[in-house]
């Protein structure tokens, strides 16, 4: 059961108002790295958790996203209260407003459609899509998907910072990043709690696949690391790069019923292209004046 | 630049036909952990990559990734092989027809949209978006990213694997799903060879919300953990949970110019709601039969 | 600021597991007309109202939605809790499994994807999307779009309710089904606690269009109601529905300068038709064996 | 069966071509509240209708809003008309070109991608989807999605009316916003004269929960009214935030087979977390100078 | 402007309900080659043609697909007339309903959220989305797209013609067909109507790229065809497929002002990978149990 | 199975950084016709294509498409180099910053959210669907939708070409635009040594809707072409317009189990509405100060 206070996590001082820079803004709020995706993949993880540490975790941090949510729309809230009241009010001529809702960004959609509330579309205006939510049901996945998530929500934010120098907003901004480091480290913990976290899931790899690397992509610049290369990995290379990995023949079969053969070879048949034609096209017909049909 | 050959990267040999399991994988040819969500997160990172072994590893894996692509897909249409012939020669009775193809999963929609050719959705019809592929340019978060896209993969073909006891099929998966493993412990390792990647990119936190954590929520089964406590962990427990972090006073405010405040007020007028009235409303009207309208 | 308690907001007792429910419950949990979009179209509207009233009133029932959104989800939690296991730990014969995973609605995609936990999808699988979200930032507008959208929960919760005979289940859906009825009540009341909400917005509409009604469909089944006929409305009938309302020319026409009326000129010709052609066409060379070509 | 006229519902005469505020109108022609969203909304209504009254009204009102969809297709085809023909012909120096389709709004993507024709996107360049569609198949809930989005569109229009100054675009965008509000009057007409209305649908609430307002948002700023309180309300407040509405315990439970229990006890046991454990983490590897790995 | 006649242009005679099988049909209601793509198609390429002969047929066709909408629609809602009562009355005990609306296709999504009205989605619930729509304001590319069109939309049909032995549905969607077949033809008449329509656009090919063929997938199964061998062609075979096409060095780079250029060495010295190093990762950490972090 | 060479198909030599032009090609790296869509439609009719010929020459195109997705995306990433170090590096002042990505196109999202990455979006910022993707698994169909795409392809590269001046990118863009036209004749080619392929699939149309012209949209502007009249076309025209054209009633009917049509009759009375009746609405509620409730 969740409850709000009407205080925020952290205080909001914006100096002047900016319709274009919300519009940027509502990659946090409305974006795939933004607060609600990350609310709602812990949020669906918790509910179906049966560990009693992990579910407390997911659920304490799931509720912290809700009030980053509100940080982020009440700065994006305030960058637009202006420009709101400016066109609900037309209290500017027309092309005085025409280019006040022009001047960057996705501010036109969000004045116009949205009416400058905050709206959970990203920094171009594509709606949120829970598609964002990579929650998978298995501990060993879904908390490294919450490291990964926490380190792009931080660098979003770090990338945010370096476009303002409103002192108020950087200030939020600092804080909101700086949740995401101390979340990531959560997520970490827990992780290395469970005992036999890798492979994730249950099933141990097929031998010896799981050490085999595929120099997949040869050519200027192919080099070798410890991701590729050493005692762990044995290699695919080039000259080998056509030979399947299992040694067979490296095609796809299927046991139809024979009832089935005869009617794919009659589908082939009727659809059989014949490579020695030398058939006239829809592009002779095209490439120059209408030619006239006197076929009929 | 690309080349292939009409040899797979591993043998498929499918028993029987069965649209319905193969409408159950394409969650991994056109699903969000799906291999071409693989092949486009590696194949984006490794076009902008400036550091040689990175990009040289993340075009390895992509080029990986479309031969996998590949390898689901024609288990795929093997499954569907006979299905697709009997729909497009009207082979079997209509009744019968249209019990096959509403036999379970999504079968229906494979055969009547996609005329039974692997389509790029997942296993419910949805059609792959690249909403999917969550590339930030940023190594420190695409690396995270990407050992979690393995992880999650690897678990999707778990759960295939656990469903079908074609021999063929399971064979091919388990050599898929193997080679997630492998592709997580390159990500891992090119991760861990970059030094000082955490916190993601280039901005250090704010003390000291970067060791806080906030027990958001409480009430039966509150637990503690290393993710939540310990020396490295200061905490905002439940009296504390209405406080701002910044002791601040949690409201949002702007700096509007005065012509703009005139407006934000002739606009909260214009609309403003009367607390003490009691008004009638359309839920008074319409529970009951319908009033006689004499306003007019 | 948010907190949470794991208390849910109404108890919930399944009597027996069931997956393929569970997938239908989702409606409301991750559907157009699900608690996540109610809690996301009041919240999005109260962080930028300045009426103090309204504002309060959107974040009492924006957070209580949250608080639906958990309990709907721990039913699908509890429904799923089995089958979550039995996959994870594949405990059953493949066989067995595949069966029970394509028992009907869309558990299979709950099931492969989602690990049974619940995932923000409708009950076909479609990810939720913020495209439901119709805050407009007009209070006149939002009412009634949050009235409407109550009565649409309102109805889901019904048919739900219909099709279950599980009385844990039918008790927490008649709950939140009932709250929907409470919701509207409020912004009823707080549409009509506004003074002039009609027409929403603040331009009046322009004489006479705003009292005609065009019956734009005629032949049989033409009917009249208040809805189209009484002394409010003026009409448009068949023998008028190709005269434009304005008495004009109903043309559509653009002042171009000199220049770009001479380049629409010089595209127009240069995409010319000719409408006295008799042309050979595609259709006239695929109709029959193909046609060898002896153009070149 | 429709049929058309040439001759628009209303005349347009655009004063002058500008791609950029084509853009913004798409806002009406593949926007949410846009015309094709309102001629679908009620077209598939209407076809599902047993009432003949309302079916007829549907219909016609359907029919009506592509008229509508015209008119405002016209217009933007008209602002785009000359740059059409610039880019086809490519009559402008290729810098210029590029000037001319970065000066605001969408106007790159209508002219790269849709050539200068009209768009069903939003003013984002988001392509229209039948999630805007809230049909539901219940008269007193359809009713009121309807006019709700009557009035959706009518602030729309009244928004784009206040950005230009162009009077026969404004003059044209009168009629349609003007028409909203007819319709919203029909609408409300048809809701009012069904006799019980509310609550929606079939199923009367539980009683207490149809007359209980919860107070879920408190801390400065919380206000009552109408919506709120008085005599039809009871109230739940801060300190009852966290008993269960039903006075239960608030948890969620199901009874699983007794199999089904041993395999959540496995699977339990299998991703446990330790949460006495202080494990080394991915974040303390990544914290400084890559770390030799001697585990080997 | 639109009228609407309310009888259909094709009789609907439907045998018998099938909520089931209304859902398939739905693929040409909103599935990408139903009539409201179709209809769309039209409409936009005819508002913003100059060409009058053209603008016409587009306009006709796009009237016919519209009244195409509405017979499927129609088939659609009879099919599910008798269950859309069932739910909305609940009519049948509980376990009856949820048995009638799993039975298959995607029936239990049209029922619980959409009431059984013929919704815009494709066979898997999936929403229609104007991304269907492929109208690039080009009559050379455009009459393509809509020749292509009218083929898709034919083969569905067919499906859908195979799958039922209702004599009433069969022959109205023979009816909706057969006119796709007439609709291509016009296309083709409308496109070779046009001289010199190849290549599409203004521009010329590049000589000798535009009768080069790509053999870029050789193996087994390798074949010649008049698509790829012939007096035409020139050929890049095997040996030739790691040159690039230009003959130049097939890289890719910019000339970065000298500042830029610093700071990209700046960037890519941070985040520096040390391919000599081989560092211990999560995985290692992960791969057995917990180690204890003595690091602190 | 693939493999890959890090030498481009094409040299790529950009003049100048420019991230609003990269951020406008992208319509070809993840827009609706770019090398994405294109290859992917290729390969998934390439996998269940039965014909060895047309099996061979779809996987060639898609390959060499997979070839062309690179050399676009590689111009994107040395138009965004620069600017992705700046924002990553903090380089520049936040002002400058800020104003280089809001300078136009949709260069704001590719900076913050994929950090100057080539990201599969079009030119708005719209993420890449698998609804681009049109095949249907019969060769009738899938060849002509791929002419059509070619075609569509070929017209959005001709309209880059003509808005940047950089020598180098105009060059590979030729490029890229001469390959489509090679595609497309080998499309052709291919469709045309069908025997038969006109119409698409297997079932003939009916007779005489075949040769019908339906003369739909009328007024001012009604035109003949070889599209609409001629010997091979009867018409319908005006006066027949609301004739069905099987010459029946034009109703749709179903034939209901009693029991379904009592239910009916019972939702039809229950939801009933009252053409008589004059109901006052909450319009009327709503055009006035508020009204207050003295019904309770």
């Amino acid at each position: 059961m969740f409850s709000h206070n009407k205080r925020l996590q952290y205080t909001v001082r914006v100096a002047e108002p900016n319709p274009a820079l919300a519009s940027l803004l509502l990659e946090q709020f409305g974006g795939p790295d933004g607060e609600l995706a990350a609310a709602m993949r812990y949020f669906t993880q918790g509910l179906a958790e049966e560990d009693p540490g992990r579910k407390d975790m997911l659920l304490d941090i799931a509720t912290e996203e809700l009030s980053h949510l509100e940080v982020i729309g009440s700065i994006v809230a305030m960058l637009n209260k202006g420009a709101k009241s400016d066109l609900a009010e037309a209290a500017l001529e027309e092309a005085e407003l025409y280019r006040s809702l022009t001047a960057g960004g996705n501010s036109h959609t969000q004045a116009i459609l949205y009416g400058g509330g905050p709206a959970l579309t990203n920094s171009s205006g594509v709606p949120w899509t829970a598609a964002y939510v990579d929650s998978r049901g298995d501990p060993t996945c879904d908390l490294r998907s919450n490291i990964a998530a926490e380190s792009r929500a931080k660098i979003i934010y770090e990338r945010l910072i370096a476009i303002t120098d409103d002192p108020g907003i950087k200030d939020a901004l600092g804080f909101l990043m700086t949740r995401e480091i101390a979340h990531q480290k959560s997520f970490e913990k827990a992780l290395y709690a469970m005992a036999d976290n890798f492979p994730p899931g249950r099933l141990p790899g097929m031998e010896p696949y799981d050490r085999l690397y595929v120099n997949a992509s040869t050519g200027p610049g192919d080099m070798d690391g410890p991701w590729s290369s050493g005692p762990e990995w044995e290699r695919t290379d080039e000259e080998e790069m056509t030979v399947p990995a299992d040694g067979g023949e490296g095609m796809a079969e299927v046991k139809l019923p024979s009832d089935q053969m005869k009617t794919v070879e009659a589908m082939t048949l009727r659809t059989k292209s014949d490579p020695n034609s030398d058939p006239l096209t829809g592009v002779d017909l095209g490439a120059g004046p209408p030619v006239e049909d006197d076929a009929d």
